[in-house]
């Protein structure tokens, strides 16, 4: 019943426009992908519990955050965004205010969506007995003539990220993030992306999947890693670091980049980041480099801090 | 954990073939689209409790009926697959069933895909404390020039529907029904077609939505209904007709088409079926026309049998 009414709303608000020829109303959405015909796809799904607690968070933070994840896949592929599809799963236990908690979940999505000219093109709205869950797929176009895929990565490559790391969830900037797409603009014009990725799950995790894909391994300076505020001063240097490689859910971009491209992404307009981080070396795994220079193996699923 | 396994064995079963060019294992895919550049999406949330009973129902038929709806949701744009993404919140109340819950799950969504020569591209896999959840987005190219829309009805058009209607949830027909996608081929090629929709929450709910969508109204002719032997036989035929028109998850494709193209439709080939069932007017609404040549208005959310 609330399903008519609420599509309805939401097609007054959600117009379609190019490149989305139709929009949200009718079985489907209609694209039209630019002159290169490729068509990148990402898709996210977020669960109360999980990736966000309900009780805690405003519903246009949980909605932002849908998208903003997404948004990172897409700019972790060298793409814009064209038009996203919202399927919401809405707990029958939040009663009459169902209605609001939906309009402030897609107060939070279309705000994000508008910054970066995103159409809401289309979706599907439940109501049951679980919890909350929401998936959001985009699709986007290659922002220039590279793809990178994290198979890419090198011997010879030089390892950066677009940002600090750690302390996310701890002090909510998973929920407001921005997504590197600004990064991911210039870089598609300027710089050879040999892999490129976003961290979800922290450094310690991701950066794995990336030399297991590209059959390679690395070395993390530990030195080099850059260490968000959001991790407290307090902590002893180690913990510190462990925060930067474990906590996840950064959404910095991590790319590898051939040793000769390194000198551009240090010239890189003062907005963007680009902080070296490490090397890629032929062999398997991860190896960090401490600051007395020694090389330990970082351990699959992160790295913990060992006494002395 | 689980997620790196079961993300390198989906990657090993499902590989990217064109016109999927980067599939399962990065953050994003890539598609090329066809030479219209038309890229059709659709999306559909499947609920455990409100799609299927997961304690009745094998996971292999929930993964089919999960592409297949949205393959029917294709067939109503006239367009066919390229590409699926899979999205799943899993129970961890699962506990050790959990993988060969997911194994039998995409058997069920690959052999649809398959028989569809649709690609399953990408995806997000969860865990979580809710019942399960799944979300398929498909992406799809044009089977011919034209998608048409459930708003292009036309005061003279013919109304048509592809197979009988009823009984579907009774009888498990919405678990193994076959999406249209033959009829939609064949339509795109030969019938210039005003309207078109899938018949999900039946045809008492769903031909409002395309006269509204329209502006136009429609008279149902209810001897031409067709209804399925899934209705039981000892029921009136009041109760039968009610069936057909309110029961829903029929599948069916709903189409308006000019008078002039009614005898194309009925010299359709033998496998596929197009039913009369009526025709659109002016004005707004949808009326019966009952044997006895009465017309009563259809009200808004299905047609109940009043005692005379």
């Amino acid at each position: 019943m609330m399903e008519n009414d609420f599509l309805q709303s939401l097609e007054r608000q959600f117009a379609a426009r190019p490149p989305v020829l139709v929009g949200i109303g009718d079985d489907g959405a209609v694209l039209e992908a630019d002159s290169s015909r490729k068509v990148v796809v990402v898709t996210d799904m977020l669960l109360d519990g999980t990736h966000f607690q309900l009780t805690e968070v405003s519903p246009v933070l949980v909605g932002r955050k849908s998208l903003a994840v997404n948004l990172s896949d897409l700019a972790a592929m060298l793409a814009k965004p064209t038009a996203a599809f919202i399927s919401l799963a809405l707990p029958r236990s939040l009663g009459t205010n169902i209605q609001r908690f939906s309009e402030q979940l897609y107060q939070g999505l279309q705000e994000l969506a508008d910054q970066h000219d995103c159409v809401i093109a289309g979706g599907d709205t439940n109501s049951w007995d679980g919890p909350f869950a929401i998936n959001v797929t985009l699709t986007g176009s290659p922002l220039g003539k590279q793809i990178p895929l994290r198979s890419g990565a090198k011997p010879g490559d030089m390892l950066f990220v677009t940002g600090p790391l750690g302390g996310s969830l701890q002090h909510q900037r998973h929920l407001t993030f921005q997504p590197r797409l600004d990064a991911a603009r210039w870089l598609a014009d300027h710089v050879p992306v040999s892999a490129l990725m976003d961290i979800s799950d922290g450094l310690a995790t991701d950066l794995p999947r990336m030399v297991l894909a590209s059959r390679v391994s690395a070395v993390l300076n530990t030195t080099q890693i850059p260490i968000h505020p959001d991790v407290p001063d307090t902590l002893t240097s180690e913990l510190r670091l462990q925060a930067a490689l474990n906590d996840g859910e950064d959404f910095e971009l991590l790319l590898a980049v051939p040793a000769e491209a390194a000198a551009i992404l240090q010239a890189a307009p003062h907005h963007l980041q680009f902080h070296p981080i490490g090397t890629v070396h032929a062999g398997t795994g991860v190896h960090l480099k401490l600051s007395n220079g020694d090389l330990v193996r970082l351990p699959p699923g992160g790295w913990q801090h060992r006494m002395q």
